[in-house]
This record gives C-alpha cells, structure tokens and sequence, in this order.
C-alpha cells in the first residue's frame, strides 16, 4: 500500500483526554478514531489489525469445532423479559423503540437470542451438542467509559454459545474452548494468565477470566511465578504448611495495652510482630454470631467464609454487636473466655501458633503466651484468608505474585440460567423433555487489540508483533525527489508486492524525521529504508522491536524478510 | 462439516409470511431465521455464503484501490443534524439515547461520518483523493419491511465514499467503481444491468443503479436486448427516426365525437390506430401552462419535459385549467387555435405525423386531416415520451426490452452534498480552501445473497453458484447404520478434507429421502451419494444446477470434483 493514498493521519501530540499507552499511540499512530465517550471507528491501518486479529480467533474457533453464525444487533425486548435481564442489566443496556413503538436491546450479549434460536430449532438430543460463535460489534452503556478500547460502550466481541444434553458434553467443549483462548492469546504473543473467576450467582466452579497482564488492568490476579496457576485472588485458595513451633505452651497472663485499636498498634505495644498476634473478627453469618480469627499479618477472605457455612449473607459484625456478645470494642476481641453462643473458627495458620497474643475481651486489655487448642477451643480450622504474594503457589508450583490484568476473554458454564427461564428443551434417549445445558464463551476484540499495545509499545510507539502487524514491512524512501531514492524505492516496492509481502510504502513528500517518527509510531516490525546509498542499491533494515539495524544489499532483501518472518 | 455436528435445520412447509423464492427458501435450507419484522439472524450455512460474498466484495474493492476500514453504528445526532438529514430522513432513521439522554442514530448509512472524519483528518489536497469502504450492518426502519432479506431492517451492506479535490478525480474514481461493481455481479453469476438511475436532487447525470434483473424486483428498467445498455424508464432517451410519410396534407375536416374523454375512445370513434392520433395535455411547468404532444400511443415522461424547462416544478394542469385556456375540457385538447399565451412543445414523434387527428378544442369535437407545422405551430420538438419496449436501445445496439430489477448496488457522485454543509474544506496546491468533493458506493450484501437465490432456484432448492456456495460438495451416506456405506463415506470425507474441498458431509441416521431433499433444498453444486454400490467403491455424482448425474469409483472422485469445479 502507498501510504500517499491512504488515510493514515499521525499526530505529534497525546489527546488530552487518552490517559493510558494504548489509548494514546492507537490515536497518534492513525489507527483509531473517538466518535463519541467510549465509541471508535477504525481507521484503514487500524481494521487490517483488527481482521488480523479476528483471523486468529476464527481459526481457533473453527479448529475447536465451533461453527461461525451471524446474530442481529436488534434483539426484541420480550426475550430480554424472560430471562429477568431487561431489568436486571440497568441502564449499561442500551435500547430504542421502533416506529412501531416496539422496544429493542441493541445486543449487549447474545444468550437471549442464541437460546431463543435454539429453541425453536433444537427438540432432540440427536442435535447437541452444538457450539456457535460470531463477531460483531456490542453495545454497553459503560457509566464511565474510559481507556479508548479497553472499555467502550460499542466494541468488537467474538461471542460463542455451546449447547449441551449433559453436564459431561458440557465439560469436554468448555475444555475444548479453554485450548482455544489459550491458543490464541499464545498466538497473539500476550503475557496472559487464565485465571479462575468468582462465579458470582451463577455457580459453578468452571469459570476462567483470560487477563492480560498490564499495570492498566483493573483486576487484581494471584499466580504462580513458575506454573500457569492464576487467579483471583478470593478464588485462590491457601495450601501453605505452617510448621508448628516446638516451643512447650506457657501460662496465659493479660497485659494492658490501653489506646490500642487495631492489630499493628496491639503489636507494637506489645513489641512482636504482626505475625505473632491472633486476629479475632466478629461476623454475622446469616444471622449468626461467628468470630473469625486469623493470623495477625493475614487478611480474612470473606468468599471463603462464605462458602464454609454455605451462607446468602455475611458481614463484619458492628461494634456494639461485638461488645454486646464479648464485653469489649474492636481493639480487644479475643477467643479467650467467649460464651458458647459464638461458635470460633480460625485459619489454618493460627493452628501453628504458639505463645502469641490475642485480645483479652476488655477493652485495653491482651493475653500474652496464648496458644490455640490449649487456652481456647476452635470448632473448625479451614482455609479463611486471601493469598498473600511470597505464599505457595496453591497448585504446588512456584511461589505467588500478585498482577494487574485486563480481562480479554471469558469461559464460562452457565448451566441453564438461560434455557431454563427461556424453556429451551430437548426430547433425550428416552423421550423425556430436559432443559438444554448452556456455556458461553466471550473475547473482546478490540479490547485485545489495546491489550497487545500496552504490552508491545516503546516510548517512540507501537511495537506489533509480526502476526498481526498492520503491515510486515514499512518501506521509507526518504527523499521520494532523488531519482535513484526514487528508483530503488519502487523496484523492492513492486518487488515485495509481487512475492505478497504486505508492506506499507512510505512515498510521502515528507521530511526525513517525519517519516522516521511516524514509522516508529505506526510500529510496523521490519523497516527498509531507502536513502543515501541508493545509488549503490543499498538499503538499511531495521527491527522496531529489538531496534537490531543492518545494511544490506537489494537482491538480499527478499531473502533477509522472509527469514524474520520465519524466526519471529 | 459433519451435518450431524451442524445448527442446519430445514424445513418442509414453507412459512406463512414469506411471499417470494428467496425468502421461502433462505428460511426452509437453514440459511436464515427471523428475529422480528425485517431482522434475520444468519445460521451457518447462510453466514458461509455471507462470508464468500464478502470476499468477493472485498477483493474487488482492494483492486479498486478502496481501503477498509470500520466505523460505528451508533453516530451522534449532530452530525446528521448538521446535513438536515436527522430531520429529512423521517422514521426510517432509527435512533436511540444513551444513559445520558444524548441521541445518536443507528447508522442507516454513513455520509455523516465519514464526512466528520475526513473533516478532522484532511487538510491538504496532499491528502486526496481518498476512497474508503466498510462491511457492517445497517439500519433502516422501512414502514413495511418484506419480502425477506430484499427489504430488510437490519441488513449488511457495503458502503464505500470517495473523497477528492477535482471533479475529473471523482469522475476516474467513480468509473473503477463501477467496473469494480460490475466485476462483482458478473463474478456473483448475477444477471444485472447497471441502470442510469434519476438523480433525484442530487444534480449530476453520473448515478448507476445495479439492478438484478428479477419478477420480484419492484423497479422498471428499460435495457438493450443485444447491449449492456440499461435505465430506469423514466431515464432513457428515445433515439428512434421517425420516417415521414410522404402524403400530401389535406384540408382540415371538424368531426364529432360525443362522449370521447380518452385518446383510445376518440381513435375508436374516429376509426384509426392511437399511433395515428395526436395526444395533447395541458401542463403546468413552474406557473406557466404548456401544451405537450405525443403520438396517440406514446407517454409523456415528465421527467424529460422538466428537464426541457429546467424547471422546479411541473404538473398536469386541472381540467378546469385547461378549460379556461383552451374552452374545452380534457377530451378534446388539441393543439390548433391555440392562444399565444400556450406554448406547444412535441414529441420528436409528432414531427412526422401527417393527416392524422387530434382534438378539436371543442367539447366533443376533433379535426381530421391534421399535419404538424402545416395546421399549426410547434416551439420545440424534444424528446418527451416515455421509451417503450420495441423502441431501439440509445447506444444503437439492439432493441429495448422491459424488466423488473432489484437494486443491489448504487455509484453515485455526490459531489459536495455533504462536504459543504459539514464545512469539510481542503487546501489546494495555491492554499486556498475548496470544499471537499465526495462519492458514495453501496451494495446491499445480504440482498444480494437473496437476489441470487431470486436467480438460482428451482423447484425443489437453492442451485448455487460454486464460487458462492456454502460448501462445494455435499456428501452423502445414504445408510449409515451399513458399514461399507460408512466406511466408504468416510474415507471420502477425510480424503476431500485433505486436499482442501469444502465438504458438507451428511451423516445423519436419517432416511435417504430426507437426506435427497435437505440436499436439494440447501443446493451445494456437486453431490456425491454413497449408496448401494458402496461395497464396489462406486458412489454416484450429480451436478444440482444441470441435474446431471453419473456413477464414479472411488478413485476418480477428486479428479471429477476438480475438474468440475475448474468449469463450473
């Protein structure tokens, strides 16, 4: 491509309102366009990377046997009233009427759709199981839109729905699906993590968020610094060992420690680290009084609490709650002389402790030489805290680092939260009339395309991987008015188009330094530039990622491509 | 495809609202489903033959020097505000208000925002000519939306604009688009005439409807028998010669005609043919009353009579009107003793006309014995009638025969229709501003897809075009429970899939007559049936277009398919 007949319009300056590094370069570098808060077109450079990255997806998509259709944007409201979503999802659903009057959600998602296709198509167990996908543009009224793609209100998605007769039929293409995204996020070259998601209301433990590692990321993932283990860090579970300290128990003695509030302060005061104090919490656990105690240096994860009395609510339990049940505030609550009508469960790290503190239910009081299953009792020790970074990797590999991440991709069983509402049914073996069994499978499309530009940009620009690269060579002809710049120039152009090389050919009459400053922004992987030793036919190359640079000779360049495409 | 792994239900009855070929067929082959009023989703099988559309489209645009690209649905009102049309486009606009209550439009078509776009991003003439393309989904309320994806609400489409600093520029860019365009059908298999369409208010002759010629399609063309000429009706000129007879003129005879309101009654009355009588109406073209003459069996096409008069205006004067002109009512009208104050225009025909008949100006009376220019005067012959079929093509070639079209694709020259109001302006080699000049190119993709079932159907099916068609060879095992059938069958289907055919491979525990007729319904060109000589390694062939059918033995199966697919 001429790059004098394209629409490809640089800018020196970062918009005012792009606060983050993909946001900023998919601008400057003419990829992306804002239309409105949270709404991009793309521009010619900007879909080549788009479509490379979907050819990607669909081959991925295709190769897990999932079969591409194509859904409308215009999904009627009464489906989206079945399933409870019409009023559930909020205004982040955008809708509008018809001439008619009749109301319509403008696709958010398509479960609606897709199962009320199925529906009408699927009667018998003969057809499933069956696994469908498209991509297409999505419409979210994001309250705040922000970060250019990574969240929009109209984005690009490759949404999938599989359908199945059982449970087993659904694990085998969630699987089959689980290979896929990490085929194609691998393949798009992506430092990601799958990481193991709450699975909020819908239950279910198989639920994988696929997220991009990057500082801009708006989650918080736990995983191991050797194995692919991840996840959020209230899924991850604890499997640390705590070795129990030989020390022979000692007698109890209480201590005052007037004015201290909170564990670091009761530590201080009693000159010991956190780690060497009881934490004692007070929840109410539907309704019940539970105290909760964890080491001091640890925090309690409330999903794990959760799930351990299989409760609907839990929470902190108020102050006066707390000195109602144990005499004292929140300074000083301790498993230490509690009535039998506050059940205590501890971490599995207190069961190691011995002689430690732990408040003394008096305000301004702690016991000292405390030690579990000697000076109090513990109905249940269970893993109750969040993961730390530096713990064990709960698969057995490595050691866990927290990360930022943006979560690009989704897999998720969604049982028949769907069908069952939406009554799509299926005749089994036996005749008998079952509700079809439903998962669904999302990545964002542009949303991954920012992703791959935070993590492939340098402070000149954008540094795409060769994969998906606009283009695989940017041909600069630095002085398009010198004959022989000129000549050279053209000759490797009709040359590379002819071996069908995608280069973008920089024939502009522009300066020099412009075009070396928008070839560094645009980010193309492999640059030829044309210049002073045309004459000679001699041209330099020049990797934009490693910044490796060359001369070499015009017959050899065919020949230096093709061998960084292979290798890269 | 395993069709037993497939979302492709077919259907026998053919559904109650679908009124022609297309639709019913889509709908009946699996290809389509409808979501509401105009809004189809596309289930596989039709989302393979979208794609290959699409292909198609885009390789003929990239030749076309076009640059893809993708912009959004939603586009904020402002825009469509600033050219009038969020006020001029009516209800068929739709639009909707996001969280913030701001308006946008779904995007029906694009002028607004690539005009927005290229407002912000040229600034130079350096810059231009430009011409873009995008494949997205459009929106379009249509008070009665019908005969399935041919007048749809939510359809696909192909939108391209150009953009450039001289009129000469838009002309070379629009004359690739229409070769590009005419590449396009003729490679659909389509049979199409580019129509020269009325341009409307636009100004500009330069305006090509694409019709495919089809019964259903609901415009009238007029195209050569022998040519690629083609027009709408009210478009084309007439070119005949009109032969002079060389009969004397005779002296003008009064002669009753009571009870004769039409020129069929008066020819009746008076014993002649209509091509024998003198037509005249009254018209009254931007306030002035004119006369028009036709020959008794030809139409004033009032197009061409306010394209005479340049006029704003033109209608047929009221009957009281013409009476106040002429002291006769509409039977009776004709063109001698006239006042000064009418101007009489012709017909080219009427020039020739001699001893013919014509009204009188008096109630039922007309003159016998009547010769133009002899008995009275003419202001101007011009062409002012409607052609009709028989006529001779204007480009000299062949015989104008009559058609009904469906419009699937439009090349239009805008010119700065929109670039003006939007206040998209460029600096020209002298520095001085010129507004922008714009061209515009659709293609209705998923009409298209119709208009070629429209054309490629027969009784029992779809009979696709092989370069469309969603899978080339359709292979069926009749009786798959019989081991030599299946085994048979699939070792051809792993052979086909190694050398990269397209197979659809029915393995369904279906009965044979229902596999024959799914296969017909859903009409991929080639079908290989593995049937009763499978044990001999013989299947049978058949071509569904020609119906031609053969037994083949297994080894000459990829040769045939080959060659096959070379010819088709």
């Amino acid at each position: 491509m001429r790059q004098s007949e394209m629409l490809l319009p640089t800018l020196k300056e970062v918009p005012a309102d792009a606060d983050i590094s993909s946001h900023q370069l998919l601008i400057r570098a003419g990829f992306i366009r804002k239309v409105a808060a949270g709404m991009y077109s793309f521009l010619p450079i900007g879909n080549r990377v788009l479509r490379n990255v979907e050819a990607i997806v669909r081959e991925e998509m295709d190769k897990a046997r999932a079969h591409e259709m194509n859904m409308t944007v215009l999904q009627p409201a009464e489906w989206w009233q079945e399933t409870g979503r019409w009023h559930s999802y909020g205004p982040e659903l955008m809708r509008m009427q018809d001439r008619h009057e009749r109301e319509f959600a403008l696709g958010a998602t398509h479960e609606e759709e897709i199962t009320a296709i199925i529906r009408d198509e699927v009667k018998s167990y003969k057809q499933l199981p069956l696994t469908l996908y498209q991509i297409q543009s999505k419409f979210r009224d994001e309250k705040r839109p922000r970060f250019g793609l990574l969240r929009g209100r109209e984005f690009l998605m490759k949404d999938a729905y599989s359908f199945h007769g059982s449970y087993e039929s659904l694990d085998k293409a969630y699987e089959r699906m689980f290979q896929a995204y990490t085929n194609i996020f691998s393949r798009l070259g992506l430092n990601f993590r799958a990481v193991i998601a709450d699975s909020g209301e819908m239950g279910g433990k198989d639920n994988h968020e696929f997220m991009v590692l990057s500082d801009v990321g708006e989650d918080t993932i736990a995983y191991s610094d050797t194995s692919r283990y991840a996840a959020n860090i209230e899924m991850a579970p604890v499997e640390q060992t705590y070795e129990t300290s030989t020390e022979e128990p000692k007698e109890l003695e209480k201590v005052a420690t007037p004015n201290c509030k909170t564990m670091a302060e009761a530590a201080d005061a009693l000159g010991h680290t956190l780690a060497e104090g009881i934490k004692a919490l007070m929840f109410n656990v539907d309704g019940k009084l539970v105290m909760v105690l964890t080491r001091g240096d640890h925090e309690v994860n409330d999903v794990k609490l959760k799930n351990l009395y299989d409760a609907d609510m839990i929470e902190l339990a108020s102050e006066e709650e707390t000195r109602n049940a144990l005499g004292t505030g929140f300074g000083s609550v301790g498993p230490i002389n509690v009535s039998d009508d506050v059940e205590i469960v501890a971490d599995n790290a207190v069961k190691a402790m011995v002689n430690v503190t732990c408040g003394a239910n008096e305000d301004g009081y702690h016991f000292t030489h405390v030690t579990p299953d000697h000076d109090f009792n513990v109905s249940h020790y269970a893993d109750l805290r969040f993961i730390q970074e530096g713990d064990p990797s709960p698969d057995g590999q490595g050691t866990i680092q927290f990360a930022k991440g943006i979560e690009v991709g989704h897999v998720f069983k969604l049982g028949t939260r769907y069908a069952e509402p939406m009554k799509a049914k299926f005749l089994d073996e036996n005749g008998k009339a079952n509700t079809v069994i439903m998962g669904c499978y999302g990545i964002g499309i542009s949303r991954t395309l920012a992703s791959i530009v935070e993590q492939y940009h340098d402070e000149k620009g954008i540094t795409w991987p060769s994969n998906i690269a606009p283009y695989k060579v940017h041909l600069l002809a630095l002085n398009i008015k010198k004959e022989e710049q000129q000549e050279l120039a053209e000759r490797i152009y009709s040359k590379l188009q002819d071996a069908g090389v995608d280069v973008l050919f920089d024939d502009r009459k522009e300066r020099a330094g412009v075009k070396f400053a928008d070839s560094d922004l645009v980010g193309i992987p492999l640059r030829i530039t044309v210049g002073k030793r045309a004459a000679e036919g001699v041209v330099e190359m020049k990797e934009r990622h490693s910044g490796e640079q060359d001369e070499v000779e015009e017959k050899e360049i065919l020949d230096r491509i093709t061998s960084f495409l292979k290798q890269s």
